[in-house]
């Protein structure tokens, strides 16, 4: 069943017990496009020992999320399955041990899938208090955009004043997390690549914005700065990869956070696929060493719930939510949707229409759709070859 | 003519003219082993435009002179040539446009080749001042290792407060200074390779030490820290590479800064040259972005000689010499010998007999010689069959 068919689908799982509390819940029934996409009915979850349950106000919603719904990383778990991976609301209750957390805490979580439901739980050492006058939707936007962020600058990237950063997808969540955070430090140069339509917006916060899509950006970044950048922060992957090592001055680091190359279409296609990967060039430390320069990777998901590795997020949050007291970063939020309406939430996305956070609630109300559909939504369809042009128009 | 032959070679160039001022200086005369070596008369050089002269008092001897004498780098350049990267002493004179450096202030500065010389002229950009109490032979052996272990730890390493770190030499000069360095931010848990015999020495400030030779360090580090290692420094390369990205806890960071796997023998080995490079894995960004793990490359003498980056030297610097003054480190010296030792010198390195820095001296007699050679003294022959075996048995 399509979203045309239905854009207000909220189905029932089968066997459920009839007194059984119900939530309501986000879930991908298969690997594939939007049409996979369903909210349900779900029973509602107890919290075991060491775990928090929310009551979600509002979910973030992630470009990895994409990837899962496409089957397009390791190890899927099987489906179905109910995506997201942050969200924030209220305690509603706390399982045995828990004594961080308090029936009616004002939360924000990072939860190992299962976030986008009305009830979640989640361990206690995934939770943070939120600050005070942070809102529900802001919350929902800062744990994996601005942790991710801010490991990448000042973990990793150990960004210091005076240098220069080069950004993909400069206008989206971990994007503008970015240009806030090297403010926080001070006379940073920050290339972005953006879509056109959004340097307008973006201009105060980027020094230099090109649109990969009509510029050479690699030509153009040299033509600025020809001895290179400091930082180069990469979401694409692929050739881009190639192009961001060479774009390093000496000293300079390299990090690849995400393969959003890979997704290119509204489901998974084995050739951008097999492409973006081939297309990154294998790198002898040898190589690192002559030149003087660093590569690095970083994916927080597998670091946190494959790795077992909680310890930086836990200190990172602690920053982070000390940088928002001290005013200086604030969630930039480019639309809230409801449940129902996850499908153009992720068309959003996958489009890179959104400037910032694209965000969903359990609260809110779908709106009422126009009987012929716009253009925007002829992309939820599921209809493949529409979706493939749309996709090599993107190259 | 081999150092056996002549123990105290001073030989003069020919051709340069009879009433020119000259001076000592540890000149290369080819590509090659110990016998390659020679002090011989050059003429005295004059400071250029923004180039400050020092009258030498002290040197350091690095493991990159070996690997020059062995020919064993990228565009080597034309023999002979004065060799040493590193001196101090007192300013003799100054060139035009000079305004940071007095006739008679004590310095110690970083040089393109030529700095085992009792006259260096350096660029001002790559000289500094000595803070009040280090004494000559000192400052000869802050610059290099120093500013190599700073930028490794706190520039690309990003070394934090409750981390691990493991380096190979532990003993060396770069070994010695990361020890102190790590102690300025505290509880860090060292583990480093380096011979038996130099363990009672440094296991004061080494938690863990491992004898390469006698020990697989990599299953030891495994068995004390199943989780890895967060920062990996590795001088030697090869295999040793493999290891060190393999020992690496989730977020952690191999940097290569050296490849003295390379120099097995007295003379430049094919053989060992050849597996040394194959043996490094290249490794695709996409491994590093599954594994949260980074790598890279870090070598001193091409950064500021040949990318022309002076600044990260000037800036660490400034915070060594702070360190200095404040008390917190203070290099170790293993031994200072006369130019007329360089040989010894230069063995002791290779056979890596030395804990902290090896130091020649233009001020220094050369020690009288006992008549026969003692066993140490051998390998300083330009007997290659000997050297060989001594290379074969230290794998």
């Amino acid at each position: 069943m399509s979203t045309e068919e239905s854009p207000d689908p909220v189905e029932k799982e089968e066997n459920h017990l009839p007194d059984m509390k119900e939530m309501r819940s986000v879930v991908l029934t298969g690997f594939g496009g939007l049409n996979k996409m369903r909210v349900m009915k779900r029973p509602e979850p107890t919290p075991q020992e060491g775990e928090v349950m929310i009551r979600v106000k509002a979910c973030g919603v992630n470009f990895y999320d994409l990837m899962v719904r496409q089957g397009a990383i390791d190890n899927p778990p099987k489906t179905p399955l109910v995506l997201g991976f942050e969200c924030s609301g209220e305690v509603e209750s706390v399982g045995e041990g828990v004594t961080d957390f308090q029936v009616g805490n004002k939360v924000m979580g990072i939860s190992n899938f299962g976030a986008w439901s009305e009830l979640v739980t989640l361990p206690a050492k995934f939770c943070f208090l939120m600050p005070d006058g942070l809102s529900f939707e802001d919350a929902a936007a800062l744990p994996i955009s601005y942790v991710t962020a801010y490991i990448l600058l000042f973990e990793i990237g150990n960004l210091k004043k005076g240098r220069s950063v080069l950004v993909h997808s400069a206008g989206g969540a971990v994007g503008t997390a970015i240009a806030q955070l090297t403010k926080t430090i001070g006379n940073i140069t920050l290339f972005g690549t953006a879509s056109a339509h959004k340097h307008e917006t973006l201009k105060d916060d980027w020094q230099y914005l090109f649109d990969r899509l009509q510029q050479d950006y690699h030509q153009e970044v040299k033509k600025v700065a020809p001895e290179g950048v400091d930082l180069v922060l990469d979401c694409l992957c692929g050739d881009d990869t190639n192009k961001g090592y060479s774009l390093l001055k000496p000293m300079g680091k390299y990090i690849l956070y995400g393969s959003s190359n890979v997704v290119s279409g509204e489901t998974r296609s084995f050739f951008s696929f097999a492409k973006a990967w081939w297309q990154v060039d294998k790198i002898n430390p040898l190589k690192l060493y002559d030149e003087n320069k660093s590569i690095s990777g970083f994916m927080l998901q597998n670091l946190i719930f494959n790795q077992g590795h909680v310890e930086v997020l836990r200190d990172v949050m602690v920053e982070i939510v000390k940088l928002y007291k001290d005013g200086k970063i604030k969630p930039v939020i480019d639309s809230v949707y409801a449940f129902e309406e996850i499908s153009e939430a992720m068309q959003k996305l996958h489009d890179r229409k959104n400037i910032g956070k694209v965000v969903i609630s359990p609260l809110k109300e779908p709106q009422p759709k126009p009987e012929k559909p716009l253009d925007s939504q002829a992309s939820v369809s599921s209809d493949g070859e529409k979706e493939q042009e749309k996709a090599e128009e993107a190259k």
